[in-house]
């Protein structure tokens, strides 16, 4: 391709608006532009990238069986209603109207649609287990789009759909797809974890997803370095084990403690630890109040408490409910003489407590010399708290460090959650009637961009991988009024075109610094320079990615790229 | 693939909202299924079938040095307000709002979005010509969505734009694009015409439509056999000689014509054949006033009279405007007597009617005898009027017939209409500003489906082509309950792939009557059976479109399989 033919537009100034490095390459190198707030034109460039990502993963899905398919954008919103999943309500989801006044969605994902295509056709487990997938445009409509490509309001996903008679099957293509995302992101040269993660908006359970690293990343994860284990931050299961102090128990005194609502303002009232303070939440699980418990030190996840509950919803109570139902501010919830209907449940940490500080539920008191099983009663012990940085790991082996990284994909056994609200039912092996079991399977691919440039870049420009480089070699004649360096290279892109190399030739009438500043912006793998050693018959070859330059004859130029593409 | 494993939900029953054959067996074949009126889910084999049409359309590209880009879906509804086209009123437009209350319109067309990212970065003739295109979901709120998806309102297009520096090089883009469009026409084996089109909405002139035969279609124009011409009825060129009637002239008559409104009332209350009375028509051109006269037994184009006036829009006028204007009721309008400052344009043929019948301007009553120039002035005289099937071709050599279609393309010469609104100014090779010379490149992709599957059927299903056939095999064991039959079959089934023939194996535990009935409706191009006389090493093979059948020793079968679909 000749640069004067195809859009690159690239930039001398940082763009002001674009904090992450990353970010201000792309728009820097001419890959994309921003036309309304989190909403892009792929350029070129870009486009190029994306066909060569999507190849990879439509290779790799096509190997489970996953068809392709293309399903509206536009949705009708009664859909959605009947899968119970209200987002007419949500914000994040843009609506719209037709002429006749119906309403529809603009597809952030498409459960309801394809459980409800899969619902009116199949009713046999003998057409199972079936795997769609597409790669479409969606849309969320964000409160605060950010960071280009990485929080967008109009993206590129692929999403993917499995339909199962049994748990089993659902539980078998679940490890296929896990395997198959692997083999994805490894092919894209990417460095990343499968975190165990919450499931929240949809509603399932058993769930991963795919993490990117990068500093610049806005999901946080707990890992070990050996790569055995690795979970959302709120989920990441803690394994301590908690030595009772020997100290014997000494009487249950209660302590005015005016103004003193927090936990910084008590372990400094009493002299105390934050460790030896209790940390009492009000919580609302599916709607009842449940108090929870953790050290002064820790955090309750939320999370956690609602898999230990089995819970669908879990929220904090607002002062309102708690003033309502203990009769005290926030600051004084203790677990001591709560009503009896009211679950308290613990961290495993609270329960090695002696002697401790915790609320009276009585504005402006804490008790002091608290201990468990004692003073207070426990419904529920569990993890129900936020893992720590360099705690010991799951298995007793290591300790976990916390990463941080760009979400690139997520897994989730669906079950039958939606299959149940649509009525999807089919006739299982056994003859029985039996609702689908369901796995939803989805991939950013225009956030994936955004993690490929985040991961191949340094100060000049990109530094893409030879398989996803928008073209594989940059070709510079450095003067195209020169007619010997300009027919030398017009030979060299004929020949490379002919070696199936995809090159991008730079015969715009530019000084050499302008060629050479964008050939590293734009960043592919190698630079074939045909400047004053043309007369000689000599090429300059640079990598870009380790900066080393080679002086090549012509004749050996084939040669040694098809060596160097082929390592 | 096996059929087990995809989706291809067929129907025995005839849909009873589909009216068109081709859409009948689209539902029936289960290629799609709609999910709201005019939106519908492309299941996996008509994916199949898009990918195989983008991929001859980005080839065809490719060779013009078109470069694929992805542009926004959402697009501000700013935009094209500064563009001038009023499409914030547009029924056909769907809007919506994000939640911060920006409003935003999706995408029926991009030339706003491309001219404004294209203005923004290209200011040198240097960098021109530059083709973009891309393949995108496109929606436009029809109001009788109809014919699934001839006329859907959630559609796949293939867009692309030009520019360019001058006329010339727009004019050279244009016949390029022209020649492509044969050439992907061509290649997907359909019958079209390349018709001479109206521009209207968007605003260009120079403008050709691609269609499609077809006897369903919505489109009717003229085109001449040996395929010289063809244009859109409307604008079909009339090169029909008049000659005068050679009787005298008699006197002017003014005659009461009570209730006598339409040409054919007045010719009967005559007795004279229509081709004598003048037919006048009362339009808006631009906003002003202009009278139309074409014969009675002729209809006047507002596409010639806006051509030949060289005008923005043209309209009927209403009754009030004619009662304002001329005092009388719109089937009384004449030519004789008309206010000064109203301009009067007629048909050739008109110039040779000899004591004709005309309105009179005054309700009630009519002229007689009335003879041009003599009773009345014309300020233009020109084709204005529509063709009528059998009259003499543009260049004289044989006659015109009326043919029907799909449109399935549009190219346009845009010219400054956009760049001029958007300000897209570049300095050109003499150093001057200029505004962008533009083009424009619509293709229907999910139409061409359509097209294609109205030229490829038969009563009992899909006759697809070898090149464009979800599948090119559909393997068929009879009985897969018959180790012989299955073993033999996945022999063939590992076979043929390997010498990477595209295979649909029927491996469904089905009636033969329900897998023969099947594959006719899919319609691939080559059945391969494999039944009884699989014990012998026979295998079935019968070709879809001729219904010819052969027993081919299972030795035999990739050689004369390759054999076939080279040929």
């Amino acid at each position: 391709m000749k640069q004067s033919q195809i859009f690159i537009p690239t930039l001398r100034e940082i763009p002001a608006d674009a904090e992450l490095r990353s970010h201000q390459h792309l728009l820097r190198a001419g890959f994309i532009r921003q036309m309304a707030s989190g909403i892009y034109s792929y350029l070129p460039l870009a486009t190029r990238v994306i066909r060569k990502i999507e190849k990879i993963i439509r290779e790799e899905l096509e190997k489970l069986n996953a068809v392709e398919t293309i399903l509206p954008i536009m949705q009708p919103v009664e859909l959605w209603q009947t899968s119970g999943r209200q987002h007419t309500n949500n914000k994040e989801v843009f609506t719209l109207q037709d002429q006749h006044e119906r309403k529809y969605m603009l597809a952030a994902a498409q459960e309801e649609c394809i459980t409800s295509l899969v619902r009116d056709e199949i009713n046999t487990y003998k057409r199972l287990p079936l795997m769609m997938y597409q790669i479409q445009t969606k849309f969320r409509d964000e409160n605060r789009p950010r960071h280009g490509l990485l929080r967008a309001r109009e993206f590129i996903m692929k999403d993917a759909y499995s339909f199962h008679d049994t748990k089993a099957s659902l539980d078998d293509m679940y490890n296929e797809m896990f395997n198959a995302y692997a083999s994805i992101f490894t092919r894209l040269g990417l460095q990343y974890h499968a975190v165990i993660a919450e499931s929240d908006l949809i509603g399932g359970k058993d769930t991963h997803e795919f993490i990117v690293v990068s500093p610049n990343g806005e999901n946080v994860f707990a890992y070990t370095p050996h790569g055995t284990y690795a979970a959302t931050l709120s989920l990441a299961e803690v394994n301590t084990v908690y030595e009772t102090s020997e100290e014997p128990m000494r009487e249950l005194t209660l302590v005015a403690t005016p103004q003193q609502r927090t936990i910084e303002a008590i372990s400094e009232w009493f002299d105390m630890p934050k460790k030896l303070c209790i940390k009492t939440l009000v919580l609302l699980v599916d709607g009842d109040i449940v108090v929870t418990l953790v050290r002064g030190d820790h955090d309750v996840s939320l999370a956690k408490v609602k898999v230990l509950l089995q819970a669908h919803t879990v929220a904090l109570a607002d002062e309102q409910v708690v003033a309502e139902v203990l009769g005290c501010e926030v600051g004084y919830v203790g677990p001591i003489k709560l009503p009896l209907d009211i679950r308290v449940v613990a961290d495993h940490a609270v329960l090695a407590m002696r002697n401790a500080v915790a609320g009276a539920n009585e504005s402006g008191y804490h008790y002091q010399f608290v201990n468990p099983e004692r003073d207070f009663a426990i419904n529920i012990s569990g993890d129900i708290r936020y893992i720590q940085e360099g705690e010991v790991s799951p298995d007793g082996a290591t300790t976990v460090k916390f990463g941080r990284g760009i979400e690139v994909g997520h897994i989730f056994k669906l079950g039958t959650v939606y299959s149940e609200q649509l009525a999807a039912i089919i006739t299982n092996e056994e003859g029985q009637q039996t609702a689908l079991q369901m796995g939803c399977y989805g991939m950013g691919i225009s956030r994936l961009v955004a993690a490929l440039a985040e991961q191949y870049h340094d100060d000049g420009g990109f530094t893409w991988p030879k398989h996803l480089a928008p073209f594989h070699v940059h070709l510079i004649p450095v003067n195209i009024q020169d007619e010997v360096q300009l027919g030398l290279a017009e030979d060299m892109y004929g020949l490379l075109k002919s070696y199936h190399f995809e090159v991008l030739i730079d015969d715009r009438d530019e000084r050499a610094g302008v060629k050479f500043t964008d050939a590293d912006l734009i960043g592919l793998p190698v630079r074939v320079t045909i400047g004053k050693k043309a007369a000689e018959g000599i090429v300059e070859v640079k990598v870009r990615t380790t900066g080393e330059t080679y002086d090549w004859q012509k004749e050996e130029l084939i040669d040694k790229l098809t060596e160097m593409f082929r390592n």
